[in-house]
């Protein structure tokens, strides 16, 4: 950490900050420049990150050096994490598939898109059993019948099974059913579920908050693997931004990024970064060919009648044509899918 | 809601949206014009909030008409609503204003702000007992013992406690010693914990999501009333933009907005819009200026020792100075505080 | 264009919109819902821009229906305008490249690096004369002197020149010089810079600004073509959000988008969307995978003295490395490079 | 300078940073913390800009510590600068009001106007004669004859003129006619503009890009200033977020910031902030109360016919009680209107 001094700081304030830093165990480093005195603290600076500084005074600035986050980096473990759900591996050559309805509506209709999605090959079946929806008056999910429903999926074509969970309470149940459990986007920072998904052993899905940075992001997988699960899957999904023809902006430099700060798999959402399913192949062959590790799309037989976000949602042909399209462009950048 | 038909629509493509508004009670309204086609849907609308029209062939535009909120609109309520604590009343022509620590620290600490607080008549007293940090390996609030400390000042000083609740779990705990219930800026879109306040009986304040919208706002604001709790005080505390010398921006067009919109009361909590204490005064006073019903100020008597956010806490004669000066302004407006 | 009333409006109010569609030479068509009364304007409604409806009395919101740009609109012309210099087409099958320096530095050091550009087959060589600077004490180019270093690069590699305009009164000694005259980002809403290079005739390359919309980015576009130039190039390069990372985020859905919204090229400016080195390969992959007709990239052999944008500058080899991959990514989508 | 080297850097990286300083005149003070080494710059960091650390290898982070401009820093002059008009003097105790209507639409609407304005007492009329316009097809002013209106204005009440400049070429026509010369929010990085205007002398209105960081605002009045034109008044007029309600987000605590950073006026526009009349004065009020040392207001007569920006402008007696209103706050906070 280096802090930056006022140009009309006096030594005591000087004094005041190389003492704090001592009590936390740092030394102070001082450099006298010609128009600013500047202190470095030397030593683990993480313990620094309740110590207001800003309010100390005589401080100008204030300028972390080390990165928040220690164990989702790539500084802490160099190699790729690879998390493998029988045989099917996230973080590795594989670019693994995630398809399947927003929401889980019925049986009969999880089943017709379970059987166009296993006969195209897709390893695993998405599908929200509790929805987390802007409005109270939208459908809130089927909760645990979708949950059985999509175990009945993969008893019957041995799809696995990914799915939402928005409520601690729910966590037992969901790990019951889900193969992976995801957490949404807007639950990114809500760290008491982060903490209680950390405490499963089950691979998570953890969306990108729509207004999260890179480091925030960073810093919820942080909150799930310090609690003794590793196996976080990071997934970009879009950004707010003043756009308004797209639903979201999809960050595509946070996949290579993202793969250059951390250890963990980053797969991406094209379907709720753009929310219109004419401008989904496209960004979904951005992904791949920026390096993503996996895609998580949503895909319907009948979008005109589904329950939840159907404007976005690939019909299977849709979606069997861009799986072609994929195969090439993984090629091109020396990975299957 | 009106649907824009694209120029090589066809007939049956109209027939189907007719069909569909039909199905769910609503009737069409064709309108043909020179470069486009357009139906109304005559009805509520709001039952239309599923069907992704956007992915029926032939659809160019979507623009719904009525606002998805009902509960909370002026419309649906012209009144004021005011939520009285003991003869202090949120949304009449006082401004209420809630100060403390970001933290509850220790009973000490907290018995010292509070005395400072209580001499200068404020009536609330905020501090976390659950605090939603971004880094796991940050202070996380002490708990129920943070909740009986400002139990203990509530009995000695009079003032009531408004204290943060970030997990359904706690709900019962929460309830049980708080006056006021806040939902942070993270958990604005964590729907089971709106849900849960929904159920209490007590008034909650509703902090604006950072990147929320106001119309996002206040679909939260409806799902916590829709539940039966119409006691909902709404907080703006800044927005994330793309400026980083502020913590955020405080939307301050967003209080005479809401107030149009909402008979619901208006607060602004300007140390966490700002994130740095010499800016607070002046965007407080420009909150009072535009309109606030109230103010959520962190105060604390030794903000360079505060486990949270001392960066932006005022010192005790700071915050005295302050209210001095809203003082002045508040009556400028034709409001006491 | 569909205009809403408020609930509580007057016949009066109707009646005067009525009267002032009509003074346009429009016809209004009244729809009264169960909640709201609407008029659709039936004509061309682009002549009422002007017209403050939500200024005018009963008046709640405004809908525009049509897009307000038009000769640059796929609607008004399908086909995809081409763009041909020498043989190399904007607009066609094959991807057209153009790289070079950031700044035009000295006779010496642009000599280098487009013999290294040449020698790979790159046919636009890019390099600013007149560079628009946050800083009035950065360097702000070399001028006329840079115009025609750029032109004996031209007479000795063939390689055609790609430079910016930043003020109309050098529009005439720029086109002298240019092939191709780009607009940067800063200057996408100058529209006096617009209406001059839309009355030279030399094809140009407009930067999205880096915080302007989608319908902003085509209006620039209709300004330069509504003059009589219709050889304009878009060119998407990172918008503006709260992510700190990068220097800005490339809005990769952009591409696929105005590819279907307007017939004009499309190309990606990977180096200024990032903003470093080493996130540009993958973002110029996913740029090529998402159908961008082009790629502006930035090259210099010695980044580490660049007065200008060295931390964005590919080195040759690096480049190279870049233009064999995106060879495999162009095949992979059916194009060349 | 504070740069920051990678946990794996050679001895040679930092020797060649080292060497790099020295060339530009500053030296070395390099410090080997447990986990980074960083190095300092001393001496006038503002040489180094154009050297791209980043780009160096064994470099991670590069933190800038000096503030980028100079002349309009506190730092470079502590008192505030006063601009004076014919005793109505920018940056005194006085708030200066300017008003009138978005752009000049003829000349007896513009005497309408101008009577009402007058007779209220303010002492500045607005109003467009050059207008940057989304749209080719929207009005675009009527230039001169807009500014011989203007100047007709003057001589029959005594107000002065503030008029926008947006092509360097009609700088001397416009300064024939204006007491203040207006740079509107899209020109504030069109550095031969700002250049232009900082070779006249008159007071300049700087407006602030809607996508401008403070930083930027201070960069681009810096160019103004550092070519000899000092009076500059700086305009926060709202930023561009991902809000729709509003036209833009008015950043309120840029006022304060910007007294706190630098010595030049600060006004407040709030009309173009909100883009909606019923806002404007709670808007206004609130700049006010934050600080702002003038305000920029539109007002129209008629403003259901105006040819731009209706739906923002006051009618004159709404104008009159916000400014009956102002009166009040002005007081509150220690100031007169």
């Amino acid at each position: 950490m280096i802090i930056v001094m006022k140009p009309d700081h006096t030594k005591e304030d000087v004094l005041n900050i190389i003492n704090k830093l001592e009590d936390f165990g740092l030394r102070a480093h001082l450099s006298e420049g010609e128009h600013r005195t500047i202190i470095g603290a030397i030593g683990d600076e993480r313990k620094l990150q309740e110590v207001p500084f800003l309010s100390f005074p005589g401080v100008e600035e204030v300028h972390p050096i080390l990165k928040p986050y220690k164990l989702v980096s790539r500084e802490f473990k160099s190699e790729n994490t690879r998390i493998s759900l029988n045989g099917n591996v996230f973080g590795d050559k594989k670019i693994q598939v995630i398809a399947g309805p927003c929401a889980v509506e019925g049986r009969e209709i999880l089943e017709e898109i379970a059987d166009e999605l296993s006969s195209l090959g897709v390893p695993f079946i998405r599908g929200g059993a509790f929805k987390p929806r802007t409005s109270p008056y939208s459908f809130q999910g089927l909760g645990e019948k979708a949950l059985k429903y999509l175990a009945k999926v993969r008893e019957k074509t041995g799809m696995m099974v990914v799915t939402e969970l928005m409520d601690p309470r729910d966590a037992v149940l969901v790990a019951k059913y889900a193969d992976i459990i995801q957490i949404g986007t807007r639950n990114m920072q809500n760290f008491r579920l982060l903490t209680e998904v950390g405490n499963i052993d089950k691979p998570v899905i953890l969306k990108r908050g729509f207004s999260a940075t890179i480091k925030e992001f960073l810093m919820s997988a942080e909150y799930i693997v310090s609690e003794g699960n590793e196996k976080v899957i990071l997934c970009e999904r879009g950004i707010r931004t003043f756009e308004t023809e797209t639903r979201n902006t999809l960050d595509i430099s946070a996949v290579p990024l993202l793969k250059q700060l951390t250890h963990l798999p980053v797969i991406v959402d094209p379907s709720h970064a753009v929310g219109r399913v004419d401008l989904v192949p496209p960004v979904a062959k951005a992904a791949v060919a920026a390096g993503a590790d996996g895609l998580l799309i949503e895909v319907h037989t009948r979008p005109e009648s589904a329950l939840s976000d159907g404007a976005q949602s690939l019909r299977p042909n849709a979606f069997k044509k861009l799986m072609d399209e994929l195969k090439l462009i993984a090629e091109a950048v020396g990975r299957e899918i």
